[in-house]
């Protein structure tokens, strides 16, 4: 079926719960008029609606394919990426500097959403190359900055990941991958790296590979790892290509889904190539750093897969709404004349509303994270500067972890809405329930995401985040009760959503109490619950959007305005509160109980 | 990896939980003694893993094979389909009078999941004929019965169900399939049917399909189905097969999962064979009285479908547990000289646990529904046949939608326990997931399980039967806290999963009386919420099982004989208590709110 961008959402969001206006006027976006946001927000639209949505069944169906150490993308992919890169597509959220557009996060989360709606394997190609930029900007000489950035930022060029190896996935400790210095200040690595998204393909001239590798003295565990720029062809000073470097791609992976995305095996230093033996790399930064570097751009990364999460939530909430309103089957619950479409039984309504609330409350979330990034950057107030980091920095494990996982679950009733038609391939909805599975898996675990959550974003501050959401989610309950009360079409929805968010936060106030009191005596019992935890915080924070997005309708409602769009969006709050909200108490509930549950953890037995 | 049937957990819960001896004290059960139910799991387990189990990954790598209106069938599915039936297998729980082995279903449950464990889309065969069997034995003539069920019961022809058109799914009143009467009693059939499971294949000498169809005169509707037997061969007086009849293959479905299992577009009256036009059929029973009889079948089939919901969900966790023992990967949280299995890790040992519980909190639900299915055919008193009888159909909606929507769940954990190596397909974990996913939707989906639940099992008899049980369940609770303040080793466990439960019966409570108060004037509340109340009723009774459970393993650790397996299923227990439980007030929850969120349901557009 045809994808279609959510732009009136996104527009919503944007300008409704994550302050554009607060963002455009940060220094440095003087130039970014809401004007140019818009026309952004539709040409977007319209290139990936034509030119990128039509590949994605193609690319599950016809893969990418090895053929002795070369790699042939899907039909279309190849064309499809120089009009992405002519587009300026791959530039939009980088510095100017090297030729990007400077555009706020904020501008960039909805577009990159939008191309991995239209198609998530192609667009895994963009967005590791996005972290590659990302990371040189903030870590790279001068030199390599503009050596490497500008031909990324075209789209000449793409950019990957090297982090994983058969046995170091989770556990980048283990990391064996060895990078002896030479005497002209380059190194030579040889080792082996798996899941290398985008790790060979024909879409671009040059692959810059940023590759985690020890040199020989280095420390063991993570603090002798150091990170590398590792070119397929070494670039010469004028920008042209050189020798074919000694890094090969030993085969492609066969996956459950994204099989339009390949995901190689890599072997640096096997000696083929123009260079001898040894993939010739630089150092990017100081040695045994390299994981602090990493980070810079897993996070990023981390923030553009809960994007992701959203984005094909999105694409499946489109297929399985178009279909129920398509297929007739059953009476209407009251009697009718004859069968009626399917969206008018409830139980299908409860479905395409839960998928319809998740991925809108996601996606507020997500949006709202990319203002306070922004904000991070670029407010001239240092308070705010800092108060935006700590917010921003708390929520990409959310984001990420939360997005992820009810992509999975999104995915999979959207397969449900189509009964039997949605187990049979050509459907089109299996795609999504296959590719979904791989986002809360990639770019760190849900339990990974968890632990980041609890140690690095709850535990370090002492709770002073979770204690300022408490504060400002209480004062939205203040506002919903006011609305309830003075409302003429929605009274009962927004009570009720006012009394869900409040069981809400309560359910994160002790959970959250919870962690912070037992951190010290029994850290068991505590990470049993942090997925838990961490879904329990994504759960109420986004359904604290939705319940803020159900407060400006009602205004709209109240004032006469109110179009199709917003009744829909109240009904959609409605759902979250009643459906999705609940789920805070028994997840808190979980985490409560994890004290004498982690005493029984360890009796665990291979079955 | 290798599959081993879960023999002990099958014991413990037959013994302790499903009343085992009370089943074969049964009047008609006189021959069957527990050490013959012991010989039988055990050959049943030595067989599937053995014979069944190695065939799973080529089922998936090499589905079956349609070409020319003929289906190849996976490689080694066909002689294991020989010594299927040959063994007996096919006639486990089926009436000695026409061959079967006349075992009570409390034996036949078991072993239909280890062989479901071992290779669901193997198993589907047998699982359809059964469902034939069944609906033969109870309607068929004794003409019928004759001609067609010992055939079937040896293994050497297999039955198939017939119901989906194109235009009729879960709405069988839209079937369209033609049945004109000759002058020799018999009829012609036209027609199309879809998702024919096992409709084509080279496993067995013929195939006996059951039609629904509509006679020329019938009524419009549900009323005016009647119910063929169409064999693929028509069988002479001899039993010897005969003219190929006019009921061909267009065509195999290309599906998410289950490629072992040729799922067929039957083409009824094409003219082709040797039988002139329209495939010759025989009336079962009257006419127009097809879909009842075809509810026997399909409830037998529900309750199976539930069974391999289990099933699947056991061979998820075998696989996952295996690979987290095996995998080494990061310190133990309190430090560690080296990487530890995965196993050590809290977040892992939850997902374990989480698929552990609910594995075994449906198994054993499911087994005690399969003892009220006896106990409701064969108690000599009238009563508790009536009450059995009640509680066996109440329990049939709640097997069938609560197993497979769990089995969706654990095989998503499991792909999970093994990070990135769970989205490859080699790994084995991903096809799990695929299988899975067809469990909620055929047999009726989890919507019309619900629908079944709350119309026929809840409001019908006005709440009776869920009033037993909530005086049922909470005996158990008093009994828990009893325990507790007795027990040596396992006082905050017991007291864990008795304050649970309460929760979990006061939740279940709460919802039944919003069922039973607003049948009359708010039914579309009630459907909006009927899912989640039927997945509050699983939870809640799946808990009390396990519940059941933890107070005989407290015994037994009392008496001092407490194996490890009593003590890992006391920790199962606990975390079905703390992981699974509290998602009973969070879906109460749901079901409550669905007052006011059903006066928005309807406001679901096209996205």
């Amino acid at each position: 079926m045809t994808y279609r961008a959510p732009v009136q959402d996104i527009r919503f969001i944007l300008h409704e719960l994550a302050d554009l206006d607060g963002v455009l006027a940060l220094p440095g976006f003087e130039e970014v008029t809401t004007d140019l946001v818009d026309a952004v927000l539709e040409e977007n639209a319209r290139f990936v609606e034509q030119a990128i949505a039509p590949l994605n069944r193609n690319g599950d169906t016809t893969g990418a394919k090895w053929s002795d150490g070369s790699v042939t993308t899907s039909p279309g992919f190849k064309q499809a990426f120089i009009e992405f890169g002519q587009g300026g597509w791959q530039g939009l959220q980088h510095e100017q500097e090297f030729g990007g557009q400077g555009l706020p996060k904020l501008v960039g989360a909805p577009a990159s959403e939008n191309i991995n709606s239209a198609n998530l394997a192609f667009s895994l190609c963009p967005l590791l190359t996005d972290g590659v930029i990302e990371a040189l900007a903030a870590v790279g000489s001068h030199e390599q900055q503009s050596r490497f950035i500008p031909a990324m930022l075209e789209g000449r060029w793409t950019g990957t990941m090297n982090l994983t190896e058969p046995q170091a996935g989770s556990d980048l400790a283990l990391i064996a991958t060895r990078a002896v210095k030479q005497d002209d200040g380059s190194y030579r690595l040889s080792g082996q790296k798996i899941f290398i998204t985008y790790g060979e393909h024909d879409m671009a001239e040059n692959i810059v590979h940023l590759v985690l590798a020890r040199t020989p003295d280095a420390p063991k565990g993570v603090k002798g790892i150091s990170l590398f720029i590792v070119p397929k062809f070494l670039v010469n000073e004028d920008g042209t290509l050189g020798d074919r470097n000694d890094v090969w791609c030993a085969s492609l992976e066969h996956k459950l889904g994204i099989h339009g995305s390949p995901t190689a095996v890599l072997l640096y230093g096997s000696g083929k190539g123009d260079v001898g033996e040894g993939a010739v790399g630089y150092l990017v930064g100081e040695e045994n750093r390299g994981l602090e570097y990493m980070f810079i751009m897993m996070n990023a990364a981390r923030y553009a897969v809960g994007i992701q999460g959203v984005a094909l939530s999105e694409r499946a909430l489109q297929q399985a709404s178009a279909y129920a309103q398509e297929r007739v089957q059953g009476q209407a619950l009251e009697g009718s004349a004859g069968p009626v479409a399917i969206a008018n039984h409830p139980d299908v309504q409860r479905m395409l509303f839960t998928m319809k609330a998740l991925t809108e409350g996601a996606r507020s979330l997500a949006y709202v994270a990319a203002a306070a990034c922004d904000k991070s950057r670029r407010h001239p107030d240092q308070a705010e500067r800092a108060n935006n980091k700590a917010l921003y920095e708390y929520l990409v494990p959310v984001v990420k972890g939360f997005s992820t996982e009810l992509s999975t679950e999104v995915a999979s009733l959207g397969v449900q809405v189509h009964g039997g038609m949605g187990f049979i391939e050509e459907t089109g909805a299996a795609q999504y329930y296959r590719d979904a599975r791989i986002l809360p898996i990639y770019e760190g675990t849900t339990a990974i995401q968890a632990n980041d959550f609890v140690g690095r974003k709850v535990l370090r501050d002492g709770g002073a985040v979770v204690q300022a959401l408490v504060h400002e989610m209480r004062a939205t309950v203040e506002q919903l009760e006011k609305a309830a009360s003075t409302s003429k079409a929605d009274a009962e929805g927004l009570a009720l959503i006012a009394r869900r968010l409040a069981a809400g936060i309560q359910a994160y106030e002790q959970a959250s109490a919870f962690v912070l009191g037992n951190a010290a005596d029994n850290i068991r019992a505590i990470f049993l619950g942090s997925v838990p935890y961490l879904m329990l915080a994504g759960v109420v924070h986004a359904g604290w959007q939705m319940a803020r997005a159900a407060l400006v309708c009602a205004e709209y409602a109240n004032n006469g305005n109110a179009t199709d769009f917003h009744q829909q969006k109240m009904a959609t709050s409605v759902f979250y509160a009643a459906q999705i909200m609940p789920r805070a108490e028994a997840l808190a509930a979980t985490v409560l109980e994890g004290r004498v549950a982690s005493e029984y953890a360890g009796m665990i037995q291979a079955t």
